[in-house]
């Protein structure tokens, strides 16, 4: 009884929240903004790429971050010293995952109207965060080379709504039993569509690909 | 109005299910089965201390295991090829932490009245597990020298309601940002009473003080 009213409860929540999020991407499609929403176990490696790519980028895109996290604003901290300029933190004091309402609560205090692209860093959670649309354009989600190669088919959904996989901690390779292209291919098996990106956050392998990407994918979406 | 609602729900919830975890704790408790609840994001090595554990002192002691997971059966199966002779799987289906009617409706399955010690491998997940007594003697928290050393400041609920922490991975140490002096010390910020083991599964560093406190714990509990 109170599980059937749990999952009609569930239902009206995620039915509201799917409400604001095509608000907020309805928003975004205006103001052109490419919206990234980063997903992942903790310590994949989220905020690090974050780091790099303000440090790198932030010279030629205008980019905004919304940063959440279940406690402390410590990636908020890091990813201001890194250079960034417009960082929004959401601390969701215990919650699991971000949901729209939060993220329109935290655009309501930013002044994004001029930016190139949105990131919104999630909770590290690789399953709550899955059924959450939070407006973004696509979900990024990172795996680390130091979790097992099989994360793809344990945590199916979050890889599944996923357009972009970043595999991090590259240069760990062959100090595990971790096979990248086994990983690969068990995210494939779940998604052929997944673009990936091999990457050291440490070493910056694969992260001028990235760069690359996060120009031409935001490019389009000025144009669209 | 929903939110209110589904707070009222959720609570309902958990009572329901600390009604089902008193009702295990009990049973254990007149049988004399340790029974641990292992805790951890995804990929900080909960199953292969588990393999490890069952390989070197499932001669010595009768160890079961429940292993749960949000989709696939694999890490039960790696359980079994390390010796587990019982060996339970709960494959949640998409839910993001184990609770107690499913612990129950394995433990009907499974011959366990003179076991030593039931592992309970939660999900890979290190905020949702925390809010779910499983009837369990006490969690034990994994996290990998991978991942930052501010986890336990970052996701403090899983961190205060365990009894020990098992830093993993001390193998890949010096090879990240990660300071295990100050991880230890943010962990002992949130709950001065964790016992602390440093361990690397890959090496062997620190498994013998693990089994050794697993077989002490576990006689504590037959002579209690």
């Amino acid at each position: 009884m109170a599980k059937i009213t749990k999952l009609i409860i569930q239902k009206k929540v995620l039915s509201k929240n799917d409400e604001i999020a095509a608000n907020i991407r309805e928003r975004l499609a205006k103001q052109k903004i490419l919206a990234l929403n980063l997903v992942s176990s903790p310590g994949s490696g989220k905020t690090s790429l974050l780091e790099k790519t303000l440090a790198e980028m932030g010279r030629d895109m205008r980019l905004a971050v919304i940063v959440g996290d279940v406690q402390t604003e410590n990636d908020a901290a890091r990813l201001r010293k890194a250079g960034g300029k417009r960082v929004e933190a959401i601390t969701t004091d215990g919650a699991c995952h971000l949901d729209a309402a939060m993220v329109e609560k935290a655009l309501a205090k930013m002044n994004i109207a001029d930016a190139d692209v949105l990131f919104i860093e999630n909770v590290g959670n690789l399953v709550c965060p899955s059924s959450y649309d939070l407006g973004e354009d696509m979900k990024v989600v990172l795996m680390s080379t130091a979790e097992g190669d099989d994360k793809p088919l344990k945590y199916p959904a979050m890889f599944r709504r996923s357009s972009v996989l970043v595999i991090n901690k590259t240069d760990l390779l062959g100090q595990s039993d971790f096979d990248i292209e086994h990983a690969e291919k068990n995210a494939r098996n779940i998604n052929p569509d997944l673009r990936i990106f091999r990457m050291s956050c440490r070493t910056g392998e694969g992260l001028p690909e990235w760069y690359a990407w996060l120009k031409e994918t935001s490019g389009s979406k000025k144009n669209s």
